[in-house]
């Protein structure tokens, strides 16, 4: 069991089961705080540092947000890649200063393994929101979480699933982690659908049929999708392939609309997407058509990163058994469920 | 009546006379708490998403403020632009994810009619902080509470007054929006002194024969302000002009000084300007030798902007009748009414 | 005797020794907040702005931070030279626009006077966060208070301590207002060592001789540090030197590391640097070796920047006297002191 006070959240391999469950249980007792139906103040005066190095403001506001709504403040340090930290400073000596300025700190870099080095030299708990390609662990614990609430609403489990992943899998961080956290679980059926070129590397591949597995590896979205309780895309970016003819011979071949969920997917087949989608005519991997669809899980999937990130600061700093202690009443109108 | 808890604030034409007579009166309640006489806490844990896709320091300042000073917190969004968000992600996706990281959402964006567009995937209040050549509807509304503020304060009032708009009315946004502000009153006189290639639009002109008012249209400065109650300046960039020969010919034509205004106007004429003015040599439309003149109204303007948008979020989160409730006091140093 | 309140720090010379020390005063009672072993709401609901005309986000984090653990409100207006603020408007217009949106204001700016200018239209007290090569009072203040304290927990004074500065003493603006600073006191002796090309300028240099203290200048580290109890580097720009045959005669030659520390200095000889240190290859005025000595006080150093940014600003918004009264408890995971 992974102690989570004064800890970092760096990987998603630090985690075992019972740490999974932990977080998602502090996760699911967040829900009516981040609705709004209730208020609490338990971080008032806490201050986060959030520290990004590359943006993406989607990550950032989600964390800021998420500390914003247990009551703390947030310490905003965009566009550092321009300032003097980037001229020579070592992260240990940038950690060693910053960590003094906060309570504890999510932090985004560009290199691989940077914000493990990061961590070395902070004295307050850092949290990985993305280093390079390495990992982006607060992603895979909504996806993860994402997963098993939708599959309960309808009386699933993870064990014994079948779950498509498609597009690029290959250089999308995303599926990655979420593999590796679904080898703690039994008798998942994994559907890899990617261009040969894009395909799940295979150190993944050896993890999830060490983990007892099932694999089917294709090329095809069509015809490989009747089983898949959840369907995750992802983006697939024409760049990524070695040549325009390649990128030509698949142009639209893993695109989701409602033409083609009707026609191949289960009633029940749960649609995610990490986001941001492209909505632009060639891109498109994921058609608005579907919108509406209830079985549309891609802006739950979001809210849902919310409540992951408000647990983790809630554990970290020690503070889950608290929330109900420091409530405070919403005076406001309050947002909307959902539009 | 326009409803305004729970509604979004993005045209002026959704106001009627009746609405914005409630937004001032709202404003005017908030002097005190802007002037640090006084404290609420009254949004203690609401937090503002800050949305600018461009950047207005001015803008975003001036929210974010207004915000603070009702007691909630500030999730800004700088610099999205260069973000993911920017690359091929609807505006309906955005305002899905990002409104639920927020209890109100005040938005800059460089297209007309996108804030509206986001507006549609949001699920709480969208306030447009200016939308392109579309709208900028809390400045108008503080242009407007300041010509009444200005003239009450002399025993005048807007029906029946004089105003004078000066300078590039083709492309300035906030005098066409005052323009149709203006159309709800009675028997205003308009002197419209612009360039002939930077004259005010035709529908505009057209709204305000249609109000019943007298327009004056002219391209000369001097002679057209002896009757002016508020003399409205706006900057003229010398490339809206189709050539240099045609910016030359008007160079310094719009400019007001002491020596101007002393000859020209009434004593009591009420001068304004939404600012930025250039106070570099070749701009220059207003000069600083008039810095202390007490009909100098600019700052007040600015001023006024705070409490328009500290009314704008407390009658959207309806807690408009919950400020006394709220109150704090004021501990430390109080700035200055004025330097 | 400086009256604080209300009032702008804007260069150290307006501060006489009586005021320094009551800075420190307030600084030293900081510290328990700072640590997070106690926590003070003395400033809840007041907004600092923090007007950074140019990036540097160390600094302008610690005035953030600072402002924050007093329990205020951060207003940011990072990117500000992109912005319209800066095509033609006057500080002075800026001042008295934005100075009604917050309490107090932190400014960075990179003109010489600048910040001066802009606090003649201020409402609120302004604090230089540095103004080009003029000056940076925080930073100055926080040197000083880190050679008192490093001094006084070996027992000895200001009064009567040998200082040795080296590196770049032309353009170090650090080390500039620092010797100001310590013409206030008796019987320092200087030892300056920089190549000549980067020299201390002649008229501090003045100064601190009609002070009465004593200067050795000199282009060698060896063999000048034997006595000193300050040793306080800076970084040298090889880019700062008329030609590249300059630049390499002094390569290497400012360098400190564990083997030149143990073999020229005395044992109790405290190491400064202001931060960022370069820890490049090419650069590297400080070598890692020597980051876990108990004599280096440079993250010391960083952290005494933040006590007195807080004492700063509880002095100028006069609530100095009322941190205990607004005490909270701390109710989450606090940080280590160090790592």
């Amino acid at each position: 069991m992974t102690q989570f006070q004064g800890s970092h959240i760096l990987s998603v391999n630090q985690l075992d089961l019972e740490a999974v469950e932990k977080v998602f249980s502090v996760a699911t007792r967040m829900t009516p705080y981040a609705l709004r139906q209730k208020r609490t103040t338990v971080l008032d005066g806490a201050v986060l540092g959030n520290l990004f190095f590359e943006p993406s403001t989607r990550t950032r506001v989600s964390f800021a947000s998420a500390f914003n709504l247990l009551g703390g403040r947030v310490n905003e340090t965009v566009g550092m890649a321009s300032s003097s930290l980037s001229k020579g400073e070592s992260l240990y000596d940038t950690a060693r200063v910053l960590s003094s300025y906060s309570d504890v700190i999510a932090m985004r870099h560009p290199d691989s393994f940077s914000v493990s080095e990061f961590a070395k030299g902070s004295r307050v708990p850092v949290i990985n929101g993305g280093d390079g390609s390495n990992e982006h662990p607060t992603q895979a614990l909504l996806d993860l979480f994402t997963i098993q609430k939708e599959l309960a609403a309808g009386g699933r489990d993870i064990s014994g699933m079948n779950i498509a992943m498609v597009g690029d899998l290959k250089f999308g961080r995303t599926v990655h982690s979420l593999s590796r956290l679904l080898c703690m679980y039994k008798d998942v059926s994994f559907t890899l659908v990617s261009p040969k070129e894009l395909a799940m590397p295979d150190s993944v591949i050896n993890d999830i049929a060490n983990a007892g597995h099932k694999i089917t590896i294709t090329d095809q979205l069509e015809g490989n999708l009747d089983r898949a309780d959840i369907l995750y895309l992802t983006r697939i970016q024409e760049e990524r392939f070695p040549s325009q003819e390649e990128a030509n011979k698949y142009r639209g071949k893993f695109r989701l609309n409602q033409s083609i969920y009707t026609q191949h997917c289960k009633s029940n087949t749960v649609i995610m997407h990490p986001l941001p989608r492209d909505s632009r005519e060639q891109a498109n991997e994921l058609d608005n058509d579907l919108n509406d669809h209830p079985n549309l899980a891609i802006f739950r999937q979001a809210d849902n990163g919310l409540l992951i990130r408000m647990a983790l600061f809630a554990l970290t700093l020690g503070v889950d058994s608290q929330l109900e202690q420091y409530e405070r009443p919403v005076n406001w109108y309050s947002r909307k469920a959902d539009v």
